[in-house]
Parts: C-alpha cells; structure tokens; sequence
C-alpha cells in the first residue's frame, strides 16, 4: 500500500532529497562540505527573511529551544512565556529547568493568545527579560500573530521576542529583521522537508548582545561556540553532514519555487483542507487557523480508533492524534512542506471513504473533495504584497 | 575520481545503509518505527555489552558527553578528567562549563593515564564523585586501558567511570557491565557506520542513583525524560528517524559479522597500518595505539601541504590533520567502521605514491604494500578468549 504521511513532522521528504541522503558521506571540514554549507546558510537567511546568521543545531528543534534560553538569559531572569499548547508549554518548561523565572499566561488551549494579555503582562513585570512565542502551535492548529506582538514588546518593553516557528517557517509569512523577532527557531522535519535531526536559530544583534551577558551553563549549544565556529564556514562539532546535504536540496527547492509562492501554498491547501472538513460536516478546533496543521474534532458517535485504523491501514493516511488532554477529542491533518493540491485532494478523499466506514451519516461522498476544489478554483493569496524594491536577504544569486 | 574517507569520523557508510536513509520517512509514533527503534535499541546493548538500556540521542557525540556531565553530577561536585588530547580535555570543559570541580591529570598529548596516576589523584580527591576517561584519544590514536582504571576507580573511590568510547565502540574490547563501567557512550559516525546525528549513552545502576540526586540544569538532554519516554518505546522529543532506519542495517550488518570478529578486524587493520606506516619510514606517533585511528609524523623535509593536496586531489584519499599543537606535526589515518583490507592496501599503497610524488625517498615502493600483505597473512587476534558458556547480552534471535 502506498502510505501518505499527513503528520506536522516528520513531514514528506521529496524524492530528489532523499537521494541525496544517499550520496556517499562526505566529511565536513572538506572544501566540498564548506561549499554546501555556506550555501544551505545563505538560503537560511532567506528562508527567515533575515541578514543575521542561521545557526544550524544538530538536534530536534527542542534543542534549539534549549538553545535560545541557555544562551539568551540568567539566572533568576523573569521571561513571559504562552501556555496555549504543548509547545508554548514547552518553553515554560525549559525556563524552569534553567532556573529562569518564568512567568506564565495560560489560555484555553485551542486560542491565540492576544497582544493585549502580553502587553497586561508586560506592563505587570516590566523586567521581564524575554517574550516567549509559538508562532503556529503544533498541538492545537493555531496561529500567533507574532508580527503585532513584537511591535508590543518593544513598544512596552526591553525584553526579546523569542518566537518558536517550528511549524511555521516555510509555511506562514515570517519577516524576522522587519518584523523585529529577536530569536527565531525552526526544525529541520517541518516546512523544510528533510527528516529530523537538524534545527535552526538566528538572532537579532540585541540578542546577541545578550548571549555575551548570559550565564547559564551551556557547551553542546552554546551559541558563542557555533558563531565562532561559523567565521570559518564550520560547526562546533560534527554536524549532520548527510541531513545538511540534503537540506542543500530542500532549500534550492525553496528558492526555486519562491518564498511568497510557498506562503500562499500553504494557505490555499490549508483552507482548502478547512473546507473540506467542514464540507463533511466535521467541526475544526481552534482559532485562528494555523497554516501547517488543521485540528478537528472527532465527529460525535464514531468509533475513533475504528476509524483511525481503517485511515491508516485501509487508505495509507497517517494523521496525527491530539496531545494530552486533546488525544481523545481531536486529530491534526498536516499540510506542511512538500504538498500540492492533489495531495489535499486525497487526504479529503480519505476522511470521506474512512468515515463513511465506521458509519458516519454526516455527509454525502464527494462534499468534501468539492469543496476542495472550490477553493482551488477561486482561491486567491492573501500574502502580504509588497514592493518589489523592497529589500529581500537574497544572497545565492 | 573515487573517494575515499580515511578519517575518524565520519567513516564509510556501507551502500545497503546508504539506502536506507533514502526510504520514504516514516513517523515515529507508527507501530513500524516502533518495532525498528525496538530493535536498534537491543542490538546497542549487545554493542556495549550491557543488560542496560542504550538511550539514542539525536546529537553529535559531544551532546552525548554533555549529557553525561549534567544528567550525573550536581553543582559543586568534583570530577577527575585526563587531559591527554583534545577529547579528554573535552569532559574537563564540559565540567567546569557546569560549574563542576573538574581535577585535571595532564599528560603528554600522545601517551595514555595510567592507573596510577588515577589512584593518586583519587587518594588525592576522596571525594571525587565521577573519573571521566578516552578509551580512544581520537586527537592522537592512544588507547587507555580503561578496564583496569575502572578496577582502581571502584577500588579507590565511590566514584563512577565515565567512558567516552566514541571511536572505541566497535573497534575495541568493551564489555560495559563485566569491566564496570558506569557509563559508556559513543556516536553514529564511527564504528556504527551511519553518518553523525546521533549519540548513544548507556548508565550502570549506581549511575541512574546519581542522576536521581543530579541538581544541574538540562532538558533535551535530560536521560531522566529519555527513560520515561523508553518505557513506552519512545524518545521524548522527536528522534533522527532517518538515521535510526539506518542504524538499523548497520547494526544487523554488526551482528552478522559479530562483535569479536569485528574488534579482531580492527585490531588486524590497524596493525597493518602501523606496519604499512613503518616499512615506508614513517614515525608513529603515540602510545598505546588505538585501533580506530593511527597517528603518523609528517616525515621531515617535505612539503606537508603539497603531501595533503596529492594524496587528496591526486588519489582521492581523505586522512585527517592533526589538532591543536599537533596541526602540523601529525596526520591520522582512520580505520574505524566499515574497512577491509583491501581499504587498508589502497590507503598505503596511496602514501607511497604520494610520498614519491613530493620527493620523499625513505622506502622503496611497494615496501609498505608488503609490509601490509605480511600483517594479513601472518596475523592471529588477541581478543580475549572468553568461554562459549559466559553469559552475552543476545537479545535478538
């Protein structure tokens, strides 16, 4: 059977990127390797919309979460972070770990947290050190407008904006320099289309300015070791040589196809999977829409393993389940990295065949593909249009 | 031109592992992976001989170190290190990087601790609470008898044996649990003959008792979450899935072979080396060699760079440098993972030709090719014998 991963990472890998994975190994301090790397690095920085260095991090993107805190704070500093999922969780988590006071505002998980409720929470500490962001949370499906956040920062503030684009880099419009986000991170099994094994982090020079002020221990992710490391075109330590001659290929992918063009993928399919759930009578959980992922609750009266089953071994689909206390209330269909429409056309197609399966009325077959195609026949971008003057990183002529 | 890597990390990947990191990605919560990781993680035990479980980390080696550190020891504790190359002087960085007491044995960069020089300093230290060792200095190609320091560690001291055997594993004699060692880790891109990206640690009973009480910060690295994640088969954060799939083949490929036989081949190879490196008149550098890696002098009077540049551009063969104050004085020869002896022919019949191409006139060609040819025909391993009867980790019939 051929299997389809719908999954927000591991997400699918193209086939002329899983050959090069294949490609016998090459060692790193090779010129060969050097090459490569400072290319896949100058199209980091366009992928983050960036003039700042993109690190790159052999580990999970929770490393480069770890990553951010170890090296932007200290001790006893006080940082704001958003419990509106498990990964917004996941930096109160890390602060605590590190001895960070981390101050936290929780939300009903399934909503984005408000400019207001971050500027209410500034205005209440206003040492905070960091603003911690989940730009597009992975557990719920919902989007952050982190754009008008980092304007609140800095207008209430002296703090960083620190924003977790894990699932949202290549997949949501992220202007890092002009947006003003101090710290962005992503992982390599996202929009990037690679397996997992590598994440990324740039930051902004008042971040730097406060990795020089940090103490809190670090060596593996120390951020001074790999900014030293990279004036000679190089790493730390041994990277993940084969995933970054991969990653070489995703990203001349991403160039090719065009940042705005990916945007604007992304929104199409993933409205068009909106709809076509709705079409089936199915209701979506959480608001405002994140682009990668799409949450939506179990229809009432079905059997839910049931039908996750004849998803996964009678039609290939793999769909993620929901997180903690979501897992029996909610699957997520991934739509980030490497999708076209046909791809959503099928996922639809799928929900349609497995739920009438188990026994779901809701629908008539074909509702939901319909609708599908009626937001591919009338859909047009929304991306932000901008001049063409505008200055873009755009390094690897 | 065909290349050929001679370093001591990456090594060679064997094409049928190449392969596997090319299949289609799978997600990491599917039964499939499940039943892989599953798999991996038994044959890791029979590669560090231990009833414990391995733990796989998503790292380079040295991740794998700094979990060792901040998972082991809290803050103020104090630790012996051996500074005798640029990896033991690692642990001694990593310590102090955590606000460890590391006590520093500085040898000679080329020659190895003895037990003696462990028990002094431990009478010295009683309360020392971890001795950090290099099985394989991979900086000079000296081997430490760490079976015999981890006998004088629990004869002198309540404090644990930590052993980096990143190139030692699977190349020389280990049996974790037999020797006492209370923590052994490695990395992918060595004697496991997958490209870098992960790491591996293993912890004895005493060890876990310490990461109970352990008081330093950590959270990807945090073995406390990598073990409650392993008891449902899992990691906590998402794994290198595809490097898994491979280690998978690579880890059969051991099996096949046998970990004896594997360990008399390195021993054999690295002989050859030696012998190959001798007849052409070359100085070894450092004592007791390792099997993973040979350190060779440049001879005098000729042109290093030009010597590098033949044997890389001219023969296709990659040795590595030497490191810090040895950058100029060394070159290593790796012959760690998946080698033969045909591999170890080409590597000396490649030095003679390139020594003749930049005028060196010590041997006379075809000398080292000989000397090899002897080592092969000649050789019988040492291994230790040990009893059909004795008791082997063998989890995967």
């Amino acid at each position: 059977m051929k299997k389809r991963l719908f999954t927000p990472g591991p997400t699918p890998i193209p086939e002329e990127v899983s050959l090069a994975l294949a490609q016998p190994i090459i060692h790193h301090r090779n010129p060969e390797f050097i090459e490569i790397f400072s290319r896949v690095n100058e199209n980091l920085k366009y992928l983050f919309q960036t003039k700042q260095d993109v690190y790159t991090l052999t580990s999970s993107g929770t490393g480069a979460m770890e990553a951010a805190v170890a090296n932007l704070l200290s001790s006893g500093d006080k940082a704001i972070f958003v419990n509106g999922g498990k990964f917004g969780e996941r930096w109160g988590e890390i602060c605590r770990a590190y001895g960070v006071e981390a101050i936290e505002i929780k939300i009903e998980w399934g909503r984005a947290v408000t400019p207001e409720e971050i500027e209410t929470e500034l205005k209440r500490n206003p040492d905070v050190k960091a603003v911690f962001l989940t730009h597009s949370e992975t557990s719920t499906g919902v989007f952050t407008d982190v754009k008008e956040i980092a304007k609140i920062v800095s207008e209430n503030s002296n703090a960083v904006t620190v924003v977790d684009g894990i699932t949202s880099v290549g997949a949501h419009e992220l202007y890092m320099d002009e947006w003003g986000l101090d710290v962005v991170i992503t992982g390599s099994q996202k929009g990037l289309m690679i397996p997992p094994g590598l994440s990324f982090i740039a930051l902004s020079e008042r971040a730097w300015e406060m990795v020089e002020r940090s103490n809190l221990p670090k060596y593996y992710f120390s951020l001074k070791k790999a900014k030293k490391a990279l004036q000679n075109g190089d790493t730390p330590w041994t990277p993940g040589i084969a995933l970054i001659v991969a990653l070489d290929v995703a990203l001349k992918m991403i160039r090719e196809e065009g940042l705005e063009n990916i945007w604007i993928r992304h929104e199409k399919l993933s409205l068009a999977v909106r709809e076509g759930c709705k079409a089936l009578g199915l209701r979506l959980f959480g608001h405002p829409p994140s682009h990668a992922v799409t949450a939506v609750y179990f229809p009432d009266g079905i059997d839910r393993k049931e039908f996750q089953k004849v998803l996964k071994y009678k039609y290939g689909i793999t769909v993620a389940g929901g997180q903690e206390h979501l897992k029996d209330k909610i699957f997520r269909i991934s739509h980030l990295g490497y999708y076209d429409e046909l791809d959503i056309v099928g996922v639809i197609s799928a929900l349609e065949m497995a739920l009438k399966d188990v026994g779901y009325e809701g629908f008539n077959p074909g509702d939901g593909v319909r609708a599908v195609q009626r937001v591919f026949a009338e859909f047009e971008g929304v991306v932000e249009k901008r001049n063409e003057d505008d200055e873009f990183p755009n390094c690897c002529h």
